[in-house]
Parts: structure tokens; sequence; C-alpha cells
């Protein structure tokens, strides 16, 4: 068998192992996946460098499939190359089975989570930032991209970064079989369509038969020959392609076939190529950055200081202590601190520009090769890229995130830039966790944390300058949490902005003789259950919350969520932001929102008058 | 003065109010308003058709300011327009003024928030939309962009739907100043850059001087007699134009400046002119659907129907009732049911693909002219769009989104398919509604209610087909919740598919002594508090939550914020998806997530088991 009909034959048995494996449990998407089957098999037996006994080498290739549905066709290339048994093949999306409906990195060579489409594409430019400009290796990440996505927003931040970033280590190649779910998509069979606009963005672009395998092989040759910019194959394909009763034909997206051992037959039937996928050559190290000793910076007890600059500087010197540690912003470094690791460490940050979407997934692909990214843009702009965070969770991806700006506290700016809903959207985020200091000292504890910390690590900062409360030798272990006053008629919990506004509360209620103790919630999740639970018991069951976010999902939550158990009847009260905010200066808005010292104090005195447990 | 004469004078002073404004509380955007001054003082003076005395006019032009940072330029566009006095301008960003930070339609003339850049062309692309294809009036959309925000995905969603639904009544404006907030954009003065994208993506492209008032106005001419598909008018302008100090220095983004009495010596002083904004032509009313009477879909008891199809079959039948109900879709339609509604009424569905933040916009921007839309696709991708629907929330928006393929009971198709954080999500959107129906009949009279009801309206539906276990003539108010069993050892709160989980459990636990209450809890937020403290107070305290969900901000945290008054010890035991799912089927994801009838009747026992209020 010649090269050009080993590829032929490959790609037949990728079209047939997607067919078998999605008859199994009558589920999947096998005509996505026969549409891209050509262009898969020149690339595994000719083009990818990759080494399956060891996916860890950092010499190996990533290849992406951005269209996350066409995971048949991706499992059978794994057993193609010899990588799975066909048993382990066939047990595609039954239960507890790592080969699941969509490609997660339970399975050792998946990089990324894919599934929610549009997420591929900007994920595959941050492993070739990483392989560009951290690693300076010269791997290749090539993705697979399906036509329906491109309609994804976030596929255009993809396509004008690695342009930008000059990204010639990265190949684009768009399935185009002109089907998405429901029907024809914006531009059904029009190469030009997606190739001028690829073009526009600084792409090289190439227009292929995705079902010619001399022309696959050329593009792909010209693709690895193309230097100072991203390579896009737009390549035409037929869905379903060479089984009649599915082919082009619409209706047929994410079902099985209805009679697979006919479409298997007509496809040739079972084929047991294996093929010998090369192995990364050399044996280069990734680049790794000089480094000095890790000294935190460190603030004087009652220095005014915003949390926000503290990440700056903590940030910096963890780069300076730490080689691995990789900054990105969404282009408001000036604002949340980023820029002390920019100008501090220019060759470990990249400016994202108004791309969220791109910088979450930039910081995910970066992860994949070890390198330990902190992504940082105002906390209300994160809502931006939930979709994004949310499949981090699912990559298993240990990533950083900064939200600044937290709440009304930011003042005259408005609603539109204050972060109400951030910790609600970052706790509902499987294995995360969410932490939110109220000085300077304590943010750069955390930062420090943060760096080992593994899943998805949200610090939430606060805009304004506020007095430093604990020396800079205390520690706060995340999970825990601090008891900054003792007092047993009342327990008010806070943190950032509110926490200081607690303090000046209990100030105040001292002076009338209630005693209240005061909880910093630095830890939002994992939260300090046993601190709160004592804190409850001492006060006979009387907790005040104070948070400047809206009253659903935040610190109110979490705190009744540590108090759930019954013990003992527990009264909590959550103040909280219930009205939309304007502008006004920050004090203004704390009031009227009614989480300031006073409406804290008024709280807490209308609590410890009334009865609880009294039924 | 002539006109030229007039348009330079008017920019001067347009310009002279940003810098007052920005003045009063030393914040704000003078630079960024600067730039733009003579491309809003020529479309003010000879382009825009508005009624200031009648904002609701439907004939009115519509401008939207996507820079919404800008807000300076656009509030001294409104005292030029003789709208506002100059003590109403200089109320810019004090508490209680409407002229916050960023617009909102708290302004009786704003249609949408802006203020999360990337925005404001997706929502000009929804009001020509409802322009074009609903009112079918020849108003014209304008929308002043900046080039950092270019940059955002949701941008080149925007031009892909405007120009394949053929909106020439649509004019972006990209005041091309070359700084972001923290340096230079990715293309700086290259206005090829731009105009070549928007090219490729097939609109219309125009480059001007942006301080040529011959060429600004010779543009808006090009624009307006452009028919077939938008136009981009690129141009090239300088930050903080007319004032030495701050003219294309970096540095200056989001400052006041530091001398505004020279700066405005140095732009000729204040000015006065008060422009005669032409009011829009004729008396043409809006187009309106002609329809039928409303005859919901009703279902027998036991039969099995998805949610998702009873939303489809609900929503198709609210249009044949309602003229004004509009539906769009995330090219899922065939899974969220939408297509019924598609088939039933084309002309007032929209098709948006997979690009969902334009899909939010879209439902905005059609809001904004009193259509009732109603946008779908799978719940978890509406995390897509979450800035959106927050932004959404400040715009006072009245949108309807229904959010298919909730939970691990969708099955095979594995986590980034799955709703896990959706409810957590809606609850912490100011004003929401967040709806979960359990059966066919219950979600036709939701789909009802949803049409009439203000402000961000979220509704769960489930894959998998679900028993009828509601007359059809039954009434399911929001903010309700009903008791579908009496018992009093343990109240079972669930909602959705773990309602019939609960409802089997109760069964079980009937035969063993052990008599449940089951509340359905369709209505999240506004939740029922009474029907729950009542449950509380009959079981002795004990509450078992249930819920296909992560156990952060959904069902389970809004019953303990009803139930944290602390009359009574209560013991709330929430069950709800805790590790990351994989596929299977969905009775196997159901148990493995210990949420199905197994591990609700084990959770009761051992809660009926256990003291409450022990202490």
């Amino acid at each position: 068998m010649n090269e050009t009909e080993l590829w032929r034959e490959l790609g037949q048995q990728l079209r047939v192992d997607s067919v078998r494996s999605a008859a199994v449990t009558k589920s999947g998407h096998p005509t996505s996946s026969m549409s891209a089957a050509d262009l898969m098999a020149v690339l595994l037996a000719k083009y990818l460098r990759y080494d399956f006994d060891a996916p860890e080498n950092p010499r190996n290739d990533h290849l992406v499939f951005s269209k996350g549905h066409a995971s048949p066709l991706l499992y059978s290339m794994y057993r193609a190359a010899g990588a799975i048994t066909d048993e382990e093949l066939l047990s595609f999306r039954t239960f507890g089975s790592r080969f699941q409906g969509h490609p997660t990195p339970a399975i050792p060579w998946v990089d990324v989570a894919t599934g929610s489409l549009g997420q591929g594409l900007p994920f595959g430019v941050g492993i070739a930032l990483a392989g560009k400009k951290l690693d300076r290796l010269p791997y290749r990440i090539w993705v697979l991209c399906g036509d329906s996505e491109i309609a994804e927003g976030s596929m255009w931040e993809a396509f004008e970064h690695a342009s930008f970033y000059g990204l010639d280590n990265l190949t684009a190649i768009i399935d185009v079989n002109r089907l998405g779910q429901r029907g024809q998509t914006m531009h059904g069979w029009d190469l030009d369509s997606y190739a001028d606009r690829a073009k526009a963005f600084g792409w090289h672009a190439i227009e292929i038969d995705g079902h010619d395998v001399e022309a696959i092989d050329a593009a792909y040759t010209e693709a690895i020959s193309t230097s100072g910019g991203p390579t896009v194959i737009v390549a035409k394909t037929i869905k379903g392609k060479g089984v009649k009763e599915v082919e082009n034909k619409e209706g047929w997206h994410g079902k099985a076939l209805d009679d697979p051992e006919h479409a298997i037959e007509e496809l040739g039937g079972i084929r047991n190529i294996v093929v010998d996928v090369a192995k990364p050559e050399g044996d280069a190290e990734p680049h790794r950055f000089e480094t000095g000793p890790l000294e935190l910076p460190t603030w004087e007890l009652g220095e005014e200081v915003a949390t926000r600059r503290a990440y700056g500087d903590a940030l910096a010197a963890l780069g300076s202590g730490r080689g691995d540690v990789v900054a990105l912003d969404g282009e408001v470094s000036n604002s949340t601190y980023a820029e002390i690791f920019r100008d501090a460490h220019p060759d470990r940050y990249f400016e994202m520009y108004i791309a969220e979407q791109q910088m979450l997934a930039a910081a995910v692909g970066i992860q994949v090769r070890t390198w330990v990214p902190f992504a940082s843009t105002f906390a209300a702009f994160f809502s931006r890229a939930y979709d994004f965070i949310r499949m981090a969770a699912i990559s298993q991806a240990n990533i950083r995130l900064c939200g600044s700006h937290a709440g009304v506290s930011i003042g005259e700016d408005g609603p539109s830039q204050m972060a109400l809903e951030d910790l609600a959207m970052m706790r509902a985020v499987h294995g995360s966790t969410v932490l939110y200091p109220s000085d300077a000292n304590q943010t750069a504890k955390l930062v420090e944390q943060m760096a080992d910390r593994e899943g998805i690590v949200f610090l939430r900062t606060t805009r304004g300058a506020t007095p430093v409360v604990y020396g800079a030798d205390e520690d706060f272990p995340i999970g825990g949490s601090r008891v900054l006053r003792e007092g047993d008629d009342i327990a008010i919990v806070a943190a950032g902005i509110t926490l200081h506004e607690s303090l000046q509360a209990a100030e105040q209620l001292e002076q009338e003789g209630i005693s209240a103790r005061v909880i910093d919630l630095y830890s939002v999740k994992p939260v300090d259950g046993e601190t709160l639970r004592a804190a409850a018991e001492a006060t006979g069951g009387r907790i005040l919350t104070v948070e400047d976010h809206w009253p659903e999902g935040g610190i109110g939550d979490a705190v009744l969520e540590a108090l759930s158990d019954g013990e003992a009847p527990v009264r909590v009260v959550r103040l909280a932001v219930r009205e939309m905010p304007g502008s006004g200066k920050p004090a203004e808005l704390l009031a009227a929102a009614g989480i300031d010292a006073e409406h804290i104090a008024e709280a807490a005195r209308a609590l410890v008058g009334a009865p609880v447990g009294a039924r």
C-alpha cells in the first residue's frame, strides 16, 4: 500500500470506527466525524509528532478538537495509533468510560475539554503562545474546527490574537461540511467566506477539497512551511461522507446511524490499520526563566493600600521568586495592577486586549504546559468568559483569576463596571476556590498560595484604599477565616470592603454595650464552617452577613450553607446590594446599598433585640 | 454661520461640555469623548431623526454609544439638542443623577445600558432587526464604537449577523483614536485593518479623517444611501483632540483634565449652540402581526413529555395568540424545540446560529421596540452570554430565556453540555425570575406568564420525558410552589427532574412508615417562603433539598435563604451534584450524583432519624 492508499484506507477506518463507536449507546456524532476523517488520517499518518506513551513529553505536538462532538473520530485515531484497544473504543459514552461524549483530560492525550463550541481554537492559541514565548520549543498545535462554530465571536478573538502574536506554530483546520445541528450554516460551502475573513485577520489561508488526501497533504506541508503567522486550512467536506443514507443530509447531526452494519459494509468493512505515529525529535528541554528568592511585599499596619495594588505587587514578587508564574490581562493592567508584573517580567506577560474569552482560554492553554497563569480584569468582566471558566473546570485546569473593582464601592463609574454577581458565579464552578481579601498583607499571602492551588482560583480585589489591619507575618490559609474582634452578642461576617465597615460598626456597637464578634471571611469557598458554627453558638444564633454583592450566591449563602446543620436555631440576616446602584462616591453608594457601618450597626441592634428560636 | 462652521463649532461645544462635566466629580472620560465629538456633531445636526420630546415615537432613530464611557459626549449632545439644562449636564456622575458614569435607560433617550465594551453594536443589530423585520419602519440605528472594543468577539458576531440579515438600516462608526485604557490598541491608526475585516464580513466600509466635518458628512450620506447591507465608517481621530496637554497622549484614559479652565479656553470657551434636531417624518405605524385566540396546549395526566418540548409547543401557541411574541435560538432549535415556533411563525423567528452573545443582545435590542422576545439554547450555553444578561438587567430589559438540557440527567453527552451552574448564575441577576417546571402543563402556564413578566426571566427545561403530574387547568403563579404530597416527618424540596425522583422516594418512604411532604419549587426566584416555613414547622425542621445542579446558588441556597429567620432550628440537607459527571444513561448519572429516588430516600431516612435543635 502506498502512502496515499494508506491515507484513504485509514480515512475509511476512522469512519467505520466512528460509526461503530456511536452504535454502542446509539448516541454520538458519527456524521460530523466522517466529514473530517480524511483530514485527520493524513495528519495522524504523516504530520502529527506525538508520543502516545509519554503524553507529558514537552516536545509533543498538541491536537485539539475544537469541534468536540467529533469525539468518535478522535477516539478512532487513538485506536489507529495503537494507543487504545478496540474494546476501549467501544466503551464510548458508557457510564464510567473515559471516552465520554465530548473529549476531556480524563484521557491522557486530551489537553483541554471541548464540547462548548468556539473554545478549541482559543485554547490552541494559548498552547501556541506557551510554545513560542514560554517553552520555546518547536511543537505544533493542530486545531480541528467545525464550520458552525466559526459564528462564535470567541473564534475571532482567537484569529485576531494568533495573528497579532505571529503564531506560526498554529494550524486551524475548518471542516466545512455545510451542515450545523439544525440545518445549513450561514455560509454553506462558500469556502471563500471563511478564507477571506481569516486573511483579513492576518492568517495564511488555504482552500482544499477535504476528501482529496493529496490536497490535504499539500496543505499541511504548506502550513508547516509558513512562517510569521498562523495558517488556516479551509476544507470542503461532506457530512456523513461515505454512507449514502446520511451523506450531506439534514437531520443526522448527533445521531447514530440506523443501520450501522450496512454502513460499515458500504465503507468497506472493519480495518485494523495501526499507524506508527512519529514521535517528536530531539531532546530539547523547555525554556526556564531564572529567578531569585521569593520575597513577598509587606505593608505597615494602618497604611492605606488598595488590595488590587497589593495583588500587583505580590504577583510581581511571586514572579521574581518563581519562573513558572505567568500573567495575562485584558487591557486594564493599570487598573488591576497587573502592570507591575508586566514591567518586572515582560517575557512572561501577555496583553490580551479587550478579549476576556481569549484571555481565559490562553490561561487554560498555557497551564496545559505546566505554567502557572494568573489572569486579571475587572471582576465584572469575567462574566464575559463564564462559559470558558465552566469549561476550564471540566478541563481540570489550574488557573488563577483576579477580579478587581468589586461592588458598589468602586464609586462613580456606575453599575456596568461593578461586580455584583462574581462571587455567585465563581462559587458555582466545580472545585473552585473563592478568595476575598480585606488588606494588603492578606492579599499577598493569598496570592502566594494561589500559585500552588489546584482548580479555578478566584481572587476578588477592591478598588479603593483600605487600612492594613494584619501584620505582615500573619498567615491566612485557604479555607480559614479570622476573628478580628471577639464578641458574644452578635457575629458580623464580612470580607473585603465590608470588613472595614463592620469593624467600624462594631466600635460603635461597643459604645452602646453590644459586643459584636467580627469574622473576616477571606476564604468564601472553601468556607470555615467551624468558626461560623462557634460564632453561632456563642451569640445565641445571631449572625449578620454583609457583602458588596447581590444577595444571591455570595457570602450570605456561603454562611447559610455552613450553618444549615440544625444543631440550634440560627437567624442569619443578610445585608447585600438589593437595588440597582447608580453613580456616586463610594461612601454614598455603600450607604445607599445599606452596607456601610451605620446600616450594619442598625441591623445588628435589631438582630440583638430579636428573639431566636422563640417559637 | 454656514453648515460646516456650525458643525465645527458644535464639535468644539461638545468637547468643552465633556471637559466641564468630567470636571465636576473629577472623574469620567473626557478624552474619549473629544475624539468622537466631530463625528457626533455632524450626526446630531444633520442626520439623526429623533424627537427628544417623544422618545417612545416608533419612528425615531436609535443612537447607541457602544463606547459607553464616552458618556460626557452623549450627555453633551442632549444639552446641544435642548433636551437637558446645563445644570443637569453638570450633575454628571453625582449621587442620584440619571447621568451616570455610563449610559443607562434611566435616561429616556438611552435604549440600552453600555459600559461593558463590545455590546453596543450587538444591541444595535437587535434594534436593526426589529426595524427591518418586525416594525418594518425606516428608522436608522447609529452605533458609536471604540477601536479598543473591536477586539471583543461579540463585535464580530454583530458584524456577521448584520451582514447576513442585510441590515442596511445600521451604521457603525468606529472612533479610531488609537489609544485604549493602558496604551495603544493592536492596530493603532491602521484604518485598513478595521475596514478590511469589516469588508470580509460583508460590510460596506468607508475610511475618513474623523475631524474633517465635510468628510464625515459625505460618509453619512454614503452610509444612508447604501442598500442591501450595513455600513461602517472607520474614522481616524485623536484622543483628547483640541487640548494639547492630553492630545494623543497615553495615561489620560478615564481621567478628568487637570486644568479644565485652561482646556475650555483652549477650545474657544463655552458655547450655547442649540441644534434643532430633525424629527422623524411621517406617521407610519409599526407593523403588527395578526393573531387568533390564545390556546395553550394541554397534556393528559401520566403522559410522558419533556418540558423542553412543552416549551416549544407553548411558545408557538403563545405566538398564535399574541403578535408581539418573537423567538430567537442559537442553532439548536431542534433541541430546545423553538423550531415549533419557527415553523408556526417564521416571520417572527430569528436564527442566531452559534452566537449566544449576539442572541442575547438581539433579544435586548428587539425588546427596546416593545416586542416580547424569547431566546433559547442549552442552559449551559447561556454562560457564554452572562455579561450580556448582567448588562440586560442594567438596561431594564424585559427578556425571556429558556435553557434546555439541564443537569446530569441529559445523559451521554457529558459535562460540557450539562447546565449545572445556571440557577446560580440566573438567580444572581438583579430583579431576575428563575423558573424550573417539572411537567408539561406547568411549563405551558409558566411560558404564558413569562410574556408579561418584567426583567430577566429564565426557564430551565429538562431533556428527557417526564410524566405529566398536573392537570391542564391548574395554575402556577410565579412566586408560588406546590405541595404535591403531604407529610410531616420530612419535607423534600425539588423541581424539574428531581421532583419526579422525590415523588418516587416519598412512595418508598411511605411504605417504611415515613411521611414525606414533597414540595415542587417550580419558582426558584422569587421563592415561596411561606410554604417552606410551614414545611419546616410541620416537620420539626427537617428539610431535604434535591437538585440537578452544583450545590452552590441553586434550590438549596434559595431554601436556606427562606428559612434563615431563626424562628426554630432547621436542618437543611442539600443533595446536589458534587463530583464532575461523565457520560452515561440519565438514570446512571442521577444515581452517581446521589440525586435519584434511592439516594433521596436514603438521605431522608437519615435526616428523619437525626436530632434537630438537640443541643
